[in-house]
């Protein structure tokens, strides 16, 4: 293939226009993307071998080292990792719920930890359930009718909106702030309804934030399946009493690694390009789409300019960031070596939203640049990506802003995602590979015209 | 859902021009289909409950019944069959693929046979392996290389093309008529590389055409998986010998329909508006995507209208078509009775690319209509939905291209479709709900434009 690609150089530029010269390096990284399975079996390393592998676990060590390896096998120019401490939280050997009712019996629901809860007792807890529409509905409620009782957030995402990143945002905080906004109220303990429009069996995790001065108080999730249930027998039955025992615990924080390999840049080593995913994934699931998907991407853009002999002008970097889902401290560190070092970040490039049918960019930056990264567009309208869009970023890459960084989300298709989102569900057979390898080529062709036209 | 719809026409009328009121109604299709599990509850019973439902099978009198009943509960117009008579194939109970080499041992290969064609013995037949690339490729290798033997048929689908339907028709040919190409060359059966770019061990059936004056050889796929195993082995070892059982058989026809509800046009009555699917499905396979999918979507059309209270001008008739796999039976029997009944067909959309996220249509007209149509793209842009092209059909609907019809498809995305073709891995829980979907609010919104700007 390389050989073919400098086949298409050498006869083509006196015949064709730069542009059309960058239009043909964009079809040769799409067929090269096409026609390699390496990334895809990358990502079913990183499933099958290191799954659940949230921060600080063996798991994580080993993805560690499994992508430290891909990379030194590339050929690139430097491969190398960057210490950082990590929040230890583990999810305990027993999770259940059992709702006892009078009038309809008993019945187990599928639940989950959410992540940094603390647990309940190991005998669990025993209490009446008060159904809310999300937080802001607990001072309807008020606390008469709270106190003493475990608090069920079931509010749905909304499925009418075709951006379910919205509709995730409209009901994500009962999660991240359900238990800390209910505790005021004399909750015991909180149980939240799965954040997927998706109706199954899978129960869906996430961090949740205690906030300060308030009690911590036990806070899982239950699936969408489990929460109609639930909600059903309530309607009928307000005395139904909940069993809930979740042994999870907060531990000493653990040292971890962000994994990095670079292409040195030929004319501007010292400009940075980053293109990243993250390399932890929750403990319930293989984190095929979230975020598997984003790190063997981040790496195959560097094995597809190698591959086809793309020498950049600026240094590309591949950035496995560590600890996206706890407390984003891989991140954070990567920024704060970017200003101890007085690094130059030229742009960044997020794939946080699964390996899905690409659709498009998001380009956060504020400047005049914004305009020529817009038209790039023209460039991927062959290929059906025709979504460019102003704003952009991405958890990992979001402590570059402050450099005056332009931040890039990569955007597939987001109809799918949330089924997959932090669950069981999100196995490598989610994933496919031409999916997936037309989001690396996207990613890479982005990157490339971004380099080369020096935008 | 249909009270808030009617606020919204009673309310806004005054404020917002015609194409305004129309971009509404769209929205509220999207938002009706997006919120009903209707379509998706059918599927599922499709899937599970008429499992491998090939024109003939008890399987496919159950689909007939099933969608008459659904449609029935609808407060259609009317609901009705169209009796025709189908080719009845039967796969028989043994299928196996063995190869034996002196340098690597023994496997089993996964093969199915291809639709139509003739079994084995019971015993099976014994012979050695010549590969070929593709029928153009059987005249190079010649009758010396193959008499006597069997013939492997090994071009791939061209992973680089972003159209697979595109890749799939450069290599169909070896599926359908391989058989009786390489039997005046004296080949004793044909194994055909299965028709996809998945790399899986599912094998893809599909049908075949015996061409006359030639003799009927066996002719069975193998998975991709298998397709490889055997080159490699055949590189090192050509003289390995493959024992090849499958005794599948060709009955005498049988009796089967087409299954039909319709909305009577307020206006235009005896214009017909033809929304369809094809209710049969290979015996191997449940038929989600083909075409399961296209089957529920062309009955969710009726089921928006009526939910939200739309009241076509011409009559739109949801269409079931049988025997598209083997014979096309449906879509003939229904053109030859459109003809004989002096019907008016205006338009005619099919489904039959699988549940997927909607990228567009493909319209088929020669006349002015072309560019009409072209332009209700508009309507669809806000939902990601771009891909307006001329050229389009579908097997079922083609016979009414003779009366001028314009003949439309439902173009979704195609990556994955091949992956699920004609194999078991076509299952329900490969269909997203939301991209099912969608697909139906687009459908009913394009025949909604269509009729209600009279195009």
């Amino acid at each position: 293939m390389r050989k073919a690609f400098f086949l298409l150089l050498t006869l083509v530029p006196m015949a064709v226009s730069g542009q059309d010269q960058d239009s043909l390096v964009v079809r040769s990284i799409l067929n090269e993307a096409l026609t390699s399975t390496e990334a895809y079996e990358n990502l079913r390393y990183l499933c099958k071998d290191c799954k659940g592998r949230i921060a600080g676990t063996p798991e994580a060590a080993k993805a560690v080292e499994f992508t430290r390896q891909v990379m030194l096998k590339m050929d690139l120019d430097s491969v190398y990792l960057q210490s950082l401490m990590v929040k230890r939280w583990v999810r305990g050997q027993e999770e259940h719920c059992r709702i006892t009712s009078s009038m309809f019996g008993s019945e187990d629901l599928a639940i989950t930890g959410l992540g940094l809860s603390v647990g309940t007792t190991d005998v669990g807890l025993a209490a009446k359930v008060i159904e809310v529409h999300g937080i802001e509905d607990l001072e309807r409620v008020g606390s008469e009718a709270i106190k003493g009782k475990i608090v069920f957030f079931n509010k749905p995402m909304d499925p009418s909106l075709l951006n379910t990143f919205r509709a995730y945002g409209g009901a994500a905080s009962q999660r991240t702030r359900g238990a800390s906004r209910a505790a005021p109220y004399g909750a015991m303990a909180v149980v939240v309804r799965s954040l997927t429009t998706a109706m199954d069996d899978h129960p869906h995790t996430g961090v949740l934030y205690y906030e300060d001065d308030v009690d911590k108080i036990p806070a899982v999730a239950v699936s969408t399946m489990g929460a109609e249930i639930l909600s059903a027998w309530l309607k009928e039955d307000p005395a139904l009493q909940m069993h809930l025992v979740s042994n999870c615990e907060n531990m000493p924080e653990v040292s971890s690694y962000n994994v990095i390999g670079e292409i040195r840049g030929t004319d501007h080593p010292e400009q940075i390009i980053t293109v990243g995913g993250h390399l932890d994934a929750w403990d319930n699931s293989e984190g095929a789409h979230d975020d598997g998907a984003g790190c063997v991407q981040a790496m195959e853009v560097l094995r597809l300019y190698k591959s086809l002999g793309i020498r950049p002008k600026r240094t590309v970097r591949a950035v496995m960031f560590m600890d996206e889902e706890i407390a984003q401290r891989g991140g954070k560190k990567y920024a704060e070596l970017a200003e101890l070092r007085n690094e130059d970040h030229y742009v960044a490039l997020e794939s946080d939203r699964g390996g899905l049918l690409p659709r498009g960019f998001g380009i956060g930056t504020t400047d005049t640049r914004l305009e020529n990264m817009l038209a790039l567009e023209k460039y991927f309208k062959p290929y059906g990506i025709t979504e460019f869009r102003p704003g952009g970023g991405g958890v990992d890459i979001a402590p570059l802003k402050k450099f005056g960084t332009p931040l890039i989300s990569f955007v597939p298709d987001p109809q799918r995602y949330f089924d997959y989102h932090h669950s069981p569900n999100d196995t490598f057979e989610q994933v496919n590979i031409r999916e997936l390898q037309m989001g690396s080529a996207a990613m890479a062709s982005l990157l490339y015209l971004i380099d080369k036209l020096d935008l």
